[in-house]
């Protein structure tokens, strides 16, 4: 149950002068590894790649993390694959150094299944009091800089919910504390937009991808509470739980429905087993 | 020259495991030492725990951290004392810790003066292209999501500058890269609140406290680009460098004018000795 931990390779502790702790100046991917083969890595791989280019952290050798995946991932069963990569140490002060030497660090943990009544019966969803900011900069990235997911955590503590939604100061839609989230209605398969503020989930784009062969109209826009609430079927998502439709949002209740059914189906997502 | 790290008071290096790194989830102080002593400590610490507490992280001991910062600051001359204070090491996932064990991360470091001419003719600012969000949740903090800043600093790679100035995605004038700025407008002496974004600094605090003493009537508002360039005076502050007045900001040239001499001996604040 303990976690493995690779830092460039090495069971070493972190460098207090990266820049990964000091500023969030880095990415993470969480993936999940089932018989040693990591589910959507090249879309993992694709983001992260992308995040170093929109931060000018240079790109890591993904030969070698490969390798090092290879050589540390239990090869049956289910493991969750954890990859940070900084931008590395460097002097004090936020200029980054002309010449970066990335950190790659890599946790690998046991993976227990989810509860089989949040894929069957859905989660149970509460709305955050706490507004998301907006930061077009960082939007759509999976940066280190999740001080505001880890508030929204700290005020579900004690409530009775397996995900917070978060709406940001606007007033629009995010998603949940760790997921993205869909809403179907009629035809159309909703998300929001990722322009502002919110993450560019892997499982996000395995979803919007999949959409039109399950006969939904993928649509990322900018969505509102009552965009929500008037769904006929919701639902969220992230690369290690896969689909979670959601059963009850605060006080409203929602069916497990066709559309959410059989986009679960489509994408042989079965990660409660 | 090299930085001297104490985790938890050890030579150590960091558990991969730390929120700090994971999600920024901590907060951090740049003090300066001047013959063993930290300026403004009590503002420091004051401003730490106000954090810890808006954070839910658990606030440390400071005579543990003060005996340390004795023991290894140099008795004589000046030196840089970083203080990180993160949750500590946590489970994978947003939610913190049922009972957190924060980690405590001192660093210190030379200090070299900073150029005469910045004190006497002014700092060169130049605007920046890249907005910063908005985050009420957590403005005013001096937390260790600081990617925006990095990427401001990633855009001022190779202008002539010595700051930025930030503006946010409403158009309103948050500070500098790392300083807070202030405009000097007749007998008023403007900053922007850190309501929606921007680090409430501690020689913010000194220079607010202390503006009346020098004639001037502080203001804490929101400001735009127009504010900063009708002002008869600028400068910019932190900490370690206390009081930079501007010179330039891109094509407008200010004066060292009189409110800020003033200030600037009032506050006896002579860090480019």
């Amino acid at each position: 149950l303990e976690t493995l931990w690779l830092v460039n390779g090495r069971h070493a502790g972190i460098d207090p002068a990266d820049r990964g702790l000091a500023y969030g100046d880095g990415l993470f991917e969480t993936m999940a590894a089932i018989d040693g083969r990591l589910r959507w890595l090249d879309y993992h791989l694709e983001r992260l790649a992308d995040g170093c280019l929109r931060l000018a952290i240079p790109p890591i050798d993904s030969s070698v993390l490969l390798a090092e995946i290879e050589a540390h991932c239990p090869k049956a069963g289910r493991a969750i694959v954890k990859l940070i990569v900084t931008r590395g140490p460097g002097a004090r002060g936020y200029p980054p150094p002309d010449q970066s030497q990335p950190t790659r660090i890599l946790g690998i943990s046991s993976w227990q299944p989810y509860p089989r009544r949040h894929y069957t019966d859905g989660i149970r969803v509460g709305v955050c009091a706490m507004r998301l900011g907006e930061s077009p900069a960082l939007a759509g990235l999976k940066h280190l800089c999740r001080l505001e997911q880890v508030l929204a955590e700290v005020e579900l503590r004690g409530r009775d919910v397996e995900q917070g939604l978060l709406l940001d100061t606007r007033g629009y839609v995010v998603g949940g504390t760790s997921t993205n989230v869909f809403a179907v209605r009629g035809g159309d398969l909703l998300t929001p937009a990722v322009t502002r503020n919110g993450v560019a989930g892997v499982m996000r784009r395995v979803v919007l991808e999949g959409a039109r062969e399950a006969g939904l109209k993928p649509l990322e826009t900018a969505m509102t509470l009552e965009d929500i609430k008037d769904a006929d079927e919701l639902f969220m998502t992230n690369a290690l739980v896969g689909i979670w439709p959601v059963g009850r949002l605060d006080e409203r209740a929602y069916v497990v429905g066709p559309a959410t059914r059989r986009l679960m189906r489509q994408l042989e997502i079965d990660t409660h087993a």
